[in-house]
């Protein structure tokens, strides 16, 4: 029998993980609690049962060689016996462990000397302290975040009401001049490939992000430390994997780290297009034994997400599709998720060339294309 | 309900269709005999059944909205049935039934003024007229030939004695310069797009296929007269779909149409990696009635079978697959069979840039990977 790769998480960046993997000469299986999950219809090995259970992924783990993720809320504690009964289990538990507690990947990055804004922890909201760190603050829960999520900023002592009653980062506020992600992949020799930073590109008006743009305009000292950075953050988690660095650049033009996710991410939906080998070529040869990739940009471009547009909600369908499909240059990803409401991410679109080429086709689709509902 | 497309055949054609399909808002579905196709594992709706039998097809058909083919040896008269019935079927039934025959798609060629070589149709070997075609000419059966099966050179009258005695087309032998073929998609609305003409390169000692390279090198006059022919191939049948023209020039420098595949084919696999839109890309537009994609070459590059090692036969592994994953531009296309054999299609590799660094890398290939049995 070939190798079975089994991945925790059947969402989107499963999806097109299988989509590249299906390229390679290995068995792939994926386990997600949603029946009907992106990654459902595309693979005859789709368990329905919970990542976050320790039977379940236990149970699961068990038919397979090399146990992968594409979601970092998973059970760690069902990875890590996986791993002593000799499993490959990439990224590591431990390493896991540390990322899915923004607190305890504060403590880490300040342990390993690497540039992270100043914090605190607290374990409920009696815990604040504003003559240690007085508003502007930002609180972010330790626990469960994702997509913004579990993130808020304490601007006044009048805000200090709003406060979450839950165990909590409460770290520094920073002017944020600039936005910027780097991916980083380490295969099981210990070989790194590290793509070129990402820059979100913010929509003035909305002040939200509008697209992401690859890549970053930087100084070349910026780039360097960015990427130098990002390098040591997972030189630092010392395991394999594919890691997505958050970064910022401050209106002094200091670079820090803002967090990091363990897999494939956001950031990296351009390198399908855009880069000599995808972000999800490169976890399938980090997990298949494989040497990492070249992450060499072919091409710059932009990575927009497809998102349920506000007062649908239902079964999705695509309002422009046709249009979209004559856009040049234009590459639509869809995720395969046959309901719809407002904010859901249900796709993304990547389109390739220099900024301003970009941005005129983004503003193109931003007025043609929707995802509503039937 | 979002628009179900059903696929008959699910080998390696219909695995690289789905791989890019997933990237689209619409269903999928797949008819095979084989329990263990290529796209068995890759799709939850992959149905066991026999696209050439009527009621197979029928009976999978009628849960579809929209049905193509990956495969010509299809049951024509069940697609016809089903057109009839209201269902979308691309390509036309009636042009299916014109190609998957040799003889009728020759006397189709002759009708609608297409270069073809000289022919004509015997119906068993006391057919033959050497005085009206003497030898060297060549026997190609007319049905159910595929990957070169079916065909023979008759070289002098004492290989008489060596034709099938089978329905044929008995052709006069051409003294061929070059194979090319040309891509040509034609979508519901009746826009087409033509992929620049890909070239057979022949290893010079071994006098077989060693790589196809695309954009071919022709002369400007010759490129315009293939993509011309193609065209016109493709406009007389009518219908919309994906087809692969195969012309040959001669040592006159003549451009002949040889045959035509109704599907993405084995000469458009480069555009996966080399083109803005890929073949398969065009074939789910196509079938979903969206426009055609842009056929610009970004790169050039080649394509190389990976075959089944002599000597092997048995459960398939790649033998220097870590060294493959090292080797720049390169990108492989494993297609899921479990089991190689001698000469077997397993998979193919991609390799992108300029002739002369391709051949360099394509050695490199040929001297480190073999599929061979575990």
């Amino acid at each position: 029998m070939s190798k079975k790769i089994g991945i925790l998480g059947g969402g989107q960046l499963g999806r097109m993980f299988l989509q590249t993997a299906y390229d390679y000469p290995f068995e792939y299986a994926v386990l997600d609690p949603a029946p009907d999950a992106p990654c459902q219809s595309m693979t005859s090995h789709f368990v329905i049962g919970d990542f976050a259970d320790y039977d379940a992924v236990i149970a699961f783990g068990q038919s397979c060689d090399v146990i992968g993720i594409e979601i970092e809320h998973v059970n760690t504690a069902a990875l890590a016996a996986l791993k002593a009964q000799g499993k490959t289990v990439i990224p590591h538990p431990e390493a896991l462990t540390i990322i899915k507690d923004k607190g305890l990947q504060k403590a880490f990055y300040t342990e390993h000397g690497i540039k992270t804004p100043p914090y605190y922890l607290i374990d409920d909201a009696s815990g604040i302290d504003v003559d240690k760190m007085p508003p502007p603050f930002v609180q972010k829960l330790r626990q469960g975040g994702y997509d913004g999520k579990g993130v808020q900023l304490i601007q006044t002592t009048a805000d200090l009401a709003l406060l979450w009653d839950a165990p909590s980062v409460i770290e520094a506020f920073t002017e944020i001049d600039k936005e910027i992600a780097v991916m980083v992949i380490k295969d099981q020799q210990g070989k790194m490939a590290v793509y070129p930073a990402v820059e979100m590109v913010f929509d003035p008006d909305l002040n939200l992000v509008d697209y992401l743009f690859a890549p970053a305009s930087l100084s070349e000292k910026q780039l360097e430390t960015a990427n130098s950075l990002a390098q040591s953050v997972v030189q630092a988690f010392d395991c394999p994997g594919v890691f997505a660095v958050e970064l910022f650049i401050d209106t002094a033009g200091t670079v820090w780290v803002n967090e990091t996710a363990p897999r494939v991410h956001n950031s990296g939906h351009h390198t399908i297009e855009a880069a000599d080998c995808s972000q999800f070529s490169q976890m399938l040869r980090v997990l298949a034994g494989l040497p990492v990739g070249s992450s060499n940009l072919r091409e710059s471009g932009a990575m927009i997400n497809l998102i349920g547009a506000p007062g649908y909600e239902g079964e999705a369908v695509i309002e422009g599709l046709a249009q979209l499909s004559e856009f040049p240059n234009t590459y639509l990803h869809w995720y395969g998720k046959s309901m719809t409401k407002p904010g859901r991410k249900m796709g993304h679109i990547t389109v390739l060339g220099e900024q301003t080429q970009v941005a005129s086709i983004i503003e193109k689709i931003k007025a043609t294309v929707r995802v509503i509902s039937r």
